[in-house]
């Protein structure tokens, strides 16, 4: 039996246990969190990210280590790797957790992004916006996530006293995209290099945080955005699951971010794909081979953030699948999902609409 | 949160588990065993059947109680029902736990069955022999399963001192049928009596343990096992999955035996049916509405007997998923399974035997 270690116990190390249990796996979640959701399925190491001797301990129980967030200390990782496997790699998360790394290895690697500046003070960011025009989007580095630790500028007064007021950390200023819509590829790297590509997502955004993603079929976009994902997935010699969000721009992508590691904009993959996100993402860095990704049907993923409307309504949708993540209930929190799998785009259409009747709102 | 207690921590409720999760349960194993497979997946508390310490316990933290076996003692259940609800119901149990209560029910509900008789005693299998003929099957009324308990009785000298063979219990006698085939069906009921039911299955057994089984399409018995194992629900007024096994005669149906539980022959539907045995059980149980028992695509599971064949080589079969139970390899034990589900039947034909080219021959 092999024992898998993860870095986090929320819900992405939850599926991730649901996924490799029937593989044979068994699990042990770090996580100061007392309840952290993932310990109904696995060992619970309460401990902050930092405790060396619970890290120690965590490393000599399992098999191999993994994580369900990129914001872990790079300590963390360069203690881990010292003792036990690790993927993906400390040079991974090191350029996933930082926008400026993230941004630039992008840039050199030949992939459009916006327009980026590198923000370590006012100064630097009122030059940048001379260069970048308005409006723009200024992000902390590290550290932000469902759109906290961001600001739009949209006029000048905007820009006065925006660094102090992301609380004066290493930012970076974003030129403003027109996109069309924003689509992100989930893919899957296994240890010997070999890659599989999930159809292209289109996601929905409501306050910075994903509400609805959709499964494509044959988007006119997959094989340049499967070019571009490769590059970074070579790049990285990376192993595991990663995810690229772009902007659909002109006709194009531009990137906007990656996560090193399943997300949320893969949950459809569950039921939607013959091999999910988590299974494969277990697969490559277990040494295992991959599983197809192509479509079951046609499948889109609902958040239900805050709450989980009522279980029995939410079931009763044909083709629904729930999703409770077993988290109390909070503003803004992503509690659960559901998964769509229908036999075509307009019954799915109007299963989408079936569930967000659903959801309450605020 | 609903909390579910099961009465055994086995595969069954490992499975259980892995469906319930996802619904937002969490749950509570009474099992003896140590190492019971289930407690990966939930808390396992280690007792008697018959501890009524521990019944108490598992009664107070959780909201109902079921099973993941029949052969749990009546007392078990009676006593358990004093403190919560407990389901299927305790005279459902009972039926099914003994061959002759369960096969005297099907005849008083018209349902074609091989003859049989009560055997208590040498002189009571003698008698039966000479009414019912040779060949027959000699079974323990309670307790058996995988072929175990009982014995094929083929030539006169088969017969004597065979009921001290079987230990002296009380056994049934049930004359030969030359079946064409077996098939079982797996419905489920919910507490306000709606009843649905997965297609029905073609099942392959090897000493007395089912090795293969194949969901079937427009089966032409499917309306007429329907109606019997409806019969059946309602005279138990049952809540649950429940399995019926029928041998196939003469382009009729006769039946073998039910199970008042999730079954190893409907473990396909995990991912071969839109919502698989395991969550339609709980639905059931916990009163939440019933889901679609349709198939996606064609679908087949094979059992792991003894071991799981190497898990790299399992995976790497396109359309298969692997079952891994975590329980220790040992001769006759089920130890995984794997289900197949491919979008036409000769692709399945083809992936069956590629999974049983991996299954070491004994």
């Amino acid at each position: 039996m092999m024992k898998i270690g993860v870095i986090g116990g929320g819900q992405l190390g939850r599926m991730m246990a649901l996924a490799g249990t029937p593989l044979g796996m068994n699990f042990a979640f770090l996580d100061p969190a007392p309840d952290a959701c993932a310990q109904a399925l696995g060992e619970h190491i309460r401990a902050d990210y930092g405790d060396q001797d619970h890290l120690r301990q965590l490393a000599d129980e399992v098999d191999l280590v993994t994580f369900e967030f990129e914001s872990v200390p790079a300590e963390t990782v360069a203690f881990l790797s010292q003792f036990v496997p690790v993927y993906p790699s400390a040079e991974a998360l090191r350029i996933a957790r930082d926008r400026w790394f993230e941004k630039s290895m992008f840039k050199a690697l030949g992939i459009p992004t916006p327009e980026f500046a590198d923000i370590q003070s006012q100064a630097d960011l009122d030059a940048a916006v001379a260069a970048i025009g308005l409006p723009a989007v200024m992000k902390t580095r590290t550290l932000g996530y469902d759109g906290k630790g961001q600001k739009v500028l949209r006029k000048p007064e905007d820009v006065a006293g925006a660094f102090a007021e992301l609380g004066s950390v290493p930012c970076i200023l974003e030129g403003f995209v027109p996109f069309t819509g924003e689509v992100s590829l989930v893919a899957v790297r296994a240890r010997d290099g070999e890659t599989r590509f999930y159809p292209l997502v289109h996601n929905t955004h409501e306050n910075g945080i994903l509400r609805l993603s959709v499964a494509s079929t044959d988007h006119p976009l997959q094989a340049l955005a499967e070019d571009y994902v490769g590059r970074v997935l070579r790049e990285l010699d990376y192993v595991g699951v990663l995810a690229f969000e772009f902007f659909e721009v002109d006709g194009g992508l531009k990137a906007n971010e990656i996560a090193p590691r399943v997300h949320n904009s893969g949950h459809w993959t569950i039921e939607g794909a013959e091999c999910s996100q988590f299974e494969n993402h277990l697969r490559a860095v277990a040494g295992l081979p991959l599983g197809p990704t192509a479509k079951v049907g046609e499948s889109a993923m609902l958040n239900f953030i805050g709450e989980v409307p009522p279980v029995d309504k939410v079931i009763a949708v044909a083709d629904c699948h729930l999703h409770h993540y077993g988290k109390a209930f909070k503003a803004g929190r992503k509690v659960g999902h559901a998964t769509l799998r229908c036999a075509d785009r307009a019954t799915l259409d109007r299963q989408i609409a079936a569930v967000e009747a659903l959801i309450a709102k605020p």
